[in-house]
């Protein structure tokens, strides 16, 4: 048997091994990288704020601060390769969320010649951002707003506001404060767009 | 030369040994987790039923039950983590769907005071589920449904419906049986949005 | 201490050090399999052009064929499992992006009984795809196009068109060339959705 194939076989075993761990004790089965790195330990190596998470299938580019119990979930991407980007304390980044500082339209177009565009993106405190949605270069979001699943922000966005829809548009507002609060849709006609927002935040 | 220098290089060899030996085989060039470890027996190993596959990168949270055959793509998240989560038998499950029984908007909102919201999520058999939709708390889905691509589902569905954008509206509906099953638009005005069903189910 | 558990061990050594040489030289920190193995490696193994580059977490099924310099990132699928699936050079293939040359509507809603439908999907050279973007069997996509983020893409594109939405529509064209190339929006209505394009391109 080569190296390899022992490394293989190992392999199998601790993942299978580890797997029915997690699922006994947190009824969870997660990838194979999810389940083995922890999240707290790479959130402290990487400087974020007490109690912060990131799952190891999140890739973190540049120059990224992350407050305080913050949640960052598998497959999202924090891109502060080409300005800073800065997440707030409370958040939810849910699964495949994508922050970015940089774009690469003009790089691709004129056949590699023209530079790539930038944009610091600020997220403030207590904000939702739902499942595999984008926020873009340049973009800052306030405190306590809530961004829909599926949505695409590329303008910024006021404090306790609720956005939604590719392109994000403003759908309500957040009222209330602790235990009470809660989203007010700006109107009947738009409820349809506004349960929308949803996190995974196992 | 460190272990974890070796065990680097060991990893290395056997992730081209592997892939090169999976694309001769199968014509597939897979991330390193996805070719390691088998679809069909972590199906087994999480109860699902026989023919169903799932592959490493999925992530599957508390008490979900799926059904025989049915197909679990890459980067998929099946949450069961505050309520079950039931998928029926012959469903496409494609690449990147969220299926969610919670969500953490109010949690944010509230800076970590308020509750974590939930609702048991049911999809029949044969259901399609198009890639990077979102399935949210609460939804039930009939059989023989599609969920076109880049959907948010948040309203249940009736069987034999064909539903799409975001939020999901209905689109169409499903008619015949066995090899003669085909979708039928609502409306002409509505085929820019029908043709999108799509998986990858390989 | 078990074999598992001393490879445990090692690979969460190894982990740490590798991220912590990635960031003091990159200032990446990336997931487990997305930092250990390369990416312009994984491009030439798979006969893509020079200069070409595409991360692990990435899947490649069937024949596909990719051009130089073109820039394929984590998260994405690459399917020419049922038809060719031809790229281009200079192309952004953004994170998250999936490109199918089939799908399983019907093997879904038929129980298993209809066959899957296929069809050759083309990516013109010097094209932008935006971050989980989705581009189905049977599209041919122009030189110079731009498909901005989170858009599902089912007709056609003729070369120097910019495209947006689900499903996406014509929002502008390319105007310029070299350093100078640029977007042009159609009306000034259109505009909100036309800032979309973005990419991951580090």
């Amino acid at each position: 048997m080569t190296r390899e194939q022992q490394l293989a076989d190992t392999l199998r075993a601790l993942y299978t091994q580890s797997d029915e761990q997690l699922r006994a004790q947190y009824r969870r089965s997660l990838s194979f990288q999810d389940g083995m790195f922890d999240r707290w330990e790479r959130a402290r190596r990487l400087g974020f704020g007490a109690g912060a998470s990131i799952y190891n299938s999140a890739l973190v580019l540049g120059e990224v601060s992350v407050g305080r119990e913050t949640w960052v979930g598998p497959g999202t991407i924090l891109d502060g390769s080409a300005a800073p980007l800065v997440i707030g304390e409370f958040c939810s980044i849910s699964a495949g969320v994508h922050l970015y500082t940089h774009d690469t339209l003009q790089w691709a177009l004129s056949g590699g010649i023209a530079a790539k565009r930038s944009g610091a993106v600020n997220i403030g405190d207590c904000v939702y951002i739902g499942p595999q949605s984008i926020v873009v270069r340049g973009v800052s979001i306030g405190r306590q707003c809530v961004v829909a699943a599926n949505s695409f922000v590329h303008h910024s966005v006021e404090p306790r506001t609720v956005v939604a829809g590719n392109p994000a548009r403003r759908v309500g507002r957040v009222v209330g404060e602790g235990a009470e609060v809660r989203v007010e849709l700006t109107s009947p006609g738009e409820r349809a767009g506004l349960d929308l927002p949803l996190a995974s935040h196992e």
